[in-house]
């Protein structure tokens, strides 16, 4: 049994961590921090998880929670997980960072996220994107930077064709759950102003692009949707091939025959780019949100358009899961040497 | 390791016992048999289930499912069950249904449900009534007759005030979501209907009143509406008390003092009935469906009404868990000796 | 054409307000007033009103608020509209409050919302109940005390039935849409608390059940809800009929016949109290929420129980409309002599 | 007032188009047509509609209803209007086809909607394609063919531009509320299928794309989604700037500037080509579905991506209306010289 502790515990990355973590069968969690519920019996809070946790939310200092952690999980905002990472590692706890925080180049992050990296050390903490499959360097980590919920989504989608070269440009349309927005009322989850709705935002510069193109090195567009789901999210990959790859490897094959070659041939690039990676589940038809709700499955399925360079791939998440928290848990199980489904092998609640 | 097989393996109930039987460590599902999907990998049908189940959907003879389980849940519509019932059992299967077959008396059954009941020993089959924390003779039955989805949460509701004998009539306003009303696309269940809308039926003559009515003999009358929302039924039990026993002690008591004695003595009813019921949660407050969603909680609370002999009691379920699949499996950890909360011991999908 | 005036114009009520009113033939909007939009054009802060109304909102005093209207709408909260109602009238100025604040008598309304009423004159500004069906001296009133929107669901559900003598007591369980609790972001509008849930609250003591005793003057319990949908009431009355009555007249003709008849006769009932009322529509069946979605409707069907003294009456509303807005147009309608549906004449948005 | 006849009145189409003439002053429902509800009182089968149409469903022969009709709107499926329309234009009736018979060439429709088009003459017809603000040819139509759905908000978005020959290519990623896929309980409208959910579907292939082509004759790829709403259309329209004409007029000056005058040069365009068209609102911001809700409005709002030759523009319809039976009244308006905005000049149904 490994001590894992949570700082930041009542926002739903936290929530959705220890809910996880309380069914993960080599993990004791150790500490929960929060300001706002200090003292607090966390599941007089969040009454969903009694009477699974007895402990209260806590306000200790960082060297506290690094010696009673094996692991820390950061699930404070952008901006704050640098307060606390530095003091961690320094006391010897390794880190799972579930903010923006150490995901991009410093110079990328000063300027997307407009504010200075207050950790001197940024670059040599040698943080590893964890994207889980794309990452197996995540289990020798002592920090991971756990990808945000949209670019999980996307990068997943397409990182196959990516990989072949065949790829000149993507459009991710991505469609999510209102939950990625947090535990706070806003104006876009006032339930009047999302129910029968679909409301598009930051169309063409959501911070969360830099992490896709970090990843895929490719020409990356990204608009994100807010649909009326708590859950989920449904990216819709507009794929367009590379022209001068199409007169020579890849594209040739695929112009050169009928339909069905066309299939076989995507739907073997990533079954051989994903095998063995459990979590991931390639589908004849088109996923959708309702089989991978509650899951840590990453659900993918294509269509080719005829005469046209363009691929449809679609990938579904659970935004809380393999978006966010269990995915920062499949890190976990990887850096510690635990089977990887570990605590997450369940299928999905469906109805 | 038990074997389970299933009849009746492809609608929601069915299918919730797959999902949550597949999670359970002492059970092996051995067979699932459906017409319609005959020779069908289950994870095809239902692609929730990949890659966690590898049988197919059968259709065999009753013998032979028998023949390969240790107990058999039977997952057909009413009527239908009591096909499979003796014939499971003269094979030594132990048997849990899910139909309404077994669960009244014969004489009403045929009155309420209008068909004659083929099962010629039905009153000789001893079926308990498996309100598991009401019913623990469950531990030895060889035939167990779950109880319908609204009956449950009714009656756990007000069982500990019925049994103290302060309860003259009760009025159940209850409400479902959808997936009570099973798998087929219908009039009540097509989106633009149910949407933005909330749906009376059946308001004086719901089926399930009987149940209710075997179990707490009181004056109950029930009232369902469908919500929309895919799982969870709320209860609003509008508990009357009894003015004879007012003249005595309970309502005495409740008449003669202010309001927090009033709250203490009901709350210590509930305690005291529910002692070691770890599937009944006691809620400060009004339970509502996000906390039980996912899982085989009941929740109840309740707030006594000023200067008038009302108590309002609210039950929430989720309706396919404790309300179906999941009383099943706690049915089936009673009668194998296994700890109640085998398989069933997690925190519900919140948010 | 009169000219209207809107005090309180950005809440959801004062919006429903101006929607209808820009529809109405025979009124003008001439001054709309909001503090927090001061100044900003109507149609930019409520897109959905763009071309259609070229006002801005304004923060003028109430005399020239009087002053340049016939009817003032007053759309503020309790224990504000009392703070304009006075000067209003001063200035000849016919009023109508959708608030709380001149619904009750003083005494009852200083206890229930526990504020002091500070209009020394309350009780002889002659504030009509303007639940219009059952008050056609609203025609005759300078003010108008607009109904709740629970109560005007639960009191036209019954009144015909306590009319004839025949109630002893009912129980109101309502279902609302979410509007009902306003146009600010709060923690039970927040999205991923209301979707796939119902929830509960001042079971016993809603400070509505005043108004529907003060109408009703039979025992009266209310108990609300909230479900996942933007508009609409629903309202289940349990009634119970009166036992001393069944002696006498109407119930000895409901218990000593069949079915048919009983049907018959409380049908009778409600036709000929709602006579002429053209927003009341008698179902055949249950009515839901769709119909009446967009109206100023109200829907209303039953069932008797058998065997039982209870009754199960059904109303349904558009609570922003029937249950607010709507019917303070209707009110005013009926104040300046105008057709009774002027305005409101239209059928719902189904799907 | 002119008489109009409905045939197939019992869809969705059908009964927005009832829903609508009903309150349009200058028009007369003479004749609605259903074989299934054949002598019922539409306001029987339709609840919503008491009591504002005393008519019964008729099943009478083409000629008739021809007769009794100055315009005739067609609102039967894919294949059948054309067994209506050349009877129905022979007896001298306008029609107004709101199926695909119309919309296309012979043969494209032939190929797209795989099946022989039986009308000899479709070509000599003189079919005007209905979408009102591009098409001001609709005045002088007997025959208008009334766009698709997903067609109106798609053309309607991205027009300006392409006239202007800026566009290269467009990927339109469109997501619908349920209520375009009938009024028929299907398994993709099943509650519990579709809420919490979002279903891609025919996501390279569906039909509706070859509309677009033809409007637009630039490079169109279309990806339907189904998203869980009743009601309205958001479509995402990804525009990539033609890079030709980049270097020549629009483009230059596009990248010629900052950010700002970007916008204006834009917004420009839209302003100068929709001038005077009433029920296209530009918007500051991205439109969602609430502001158009029950209305005839098309929203459309735009964002230039920064370094890149991707413009992302918005439009949100109520497929009902402006994507079906409104845009046809608006048609039907424009045909007989009355006000484009007769019977459909309101704002919606916000919240």
């Amino acid at each position: 049994m490994i001590k894992a502790g949570i700082i930041g515990g009542a926002g739903y990355t936290g929530l959705e961590l220890i809910r996880l973590l309380l069914m993960h069968p080599k993990v004791k969690i150790s500490v929960v921090t929060s300001r706002r519920y200090k003292g607090k019996p966390i599941s007089d809070v969040n009454p969903h998880l009694f009477p699974f946790i007895e402990l209260e939310y806590e306000d200790v200092d960082t060297k506290e929670i690094a010696d009673r952690s094996d692991i820390v999980f950061v699930a404070v905002p952008h901006g704050s997980a640098m307060d606390y990472v530095p003091e961690l590692m320094a006391r010897g706890a390794r880190v799972i960072d579930l903010s923006a925080d150490y995901r991009l180049k410093k110079e990328d992050y000063e300027r997307i996220y407009k504010r200075e990296h207050k950790d001197k050390d940024k670059e040599k903490r040698g943080a590893v994107y964890g994207l889980t499959e794309l990452h197996p360097e995540v289990a020798d980590a002592d920090l991971v930077a756990n990808p945000g919920c949209y670019p999980t989504g996307a990068i997943l989608a397409v990182t196959p064709l990516v990989k072949e070269g065949m790829v000149n440009q993507v459009i991710f349309d991505a469609k999510s759950g209102i939950s990625g927005a947090g535990v706070e009322p806003s104006e876009i989850s006032h339930f009047p102003n999302l129910a029968e709705n679909i409301i598009p935002y930051q169309v063409t510069a959501h911070r969360h692009v830099a992490e896709m193109r970090m990843e895929l090195r490719v020409k990356v567009s990204f608009t994100p949707h807010v649909i009326p789901s708590i859950r989920g999210i449904l990216t819709t990959a507009h794929v367009f091939l590379n022209t001068k790859e199409a007169k020579t490897k890849p594209l040739q094959s695929l112009r050169g025959r009928g339909a069905e070659p066309h299939n076989e041939e995507i739907e073997g690039i990533y079954k051989q780019f994903y095998e063995g990676k459990r979590f991931i589940r390639l589908k004849k038809g088109m996923p959708s949100l309702s089989s991978v709700r509650g899951t840590n499955f990453c659900d993918i399925g294509f269509e080719i358009e005829e005469k046209s360079n363009r691929i449809v791939v679609i990938s579904a998440i659970d935004n809380l899961i393999k978006g966010g928290s269990g995915q920062a848990i499949q890190n976990m199980n990887v850096m510690f040497g635990f089977d990887e489904g570990e605590g997450l092998w369940f299928p999905g609640l469906v109805p």
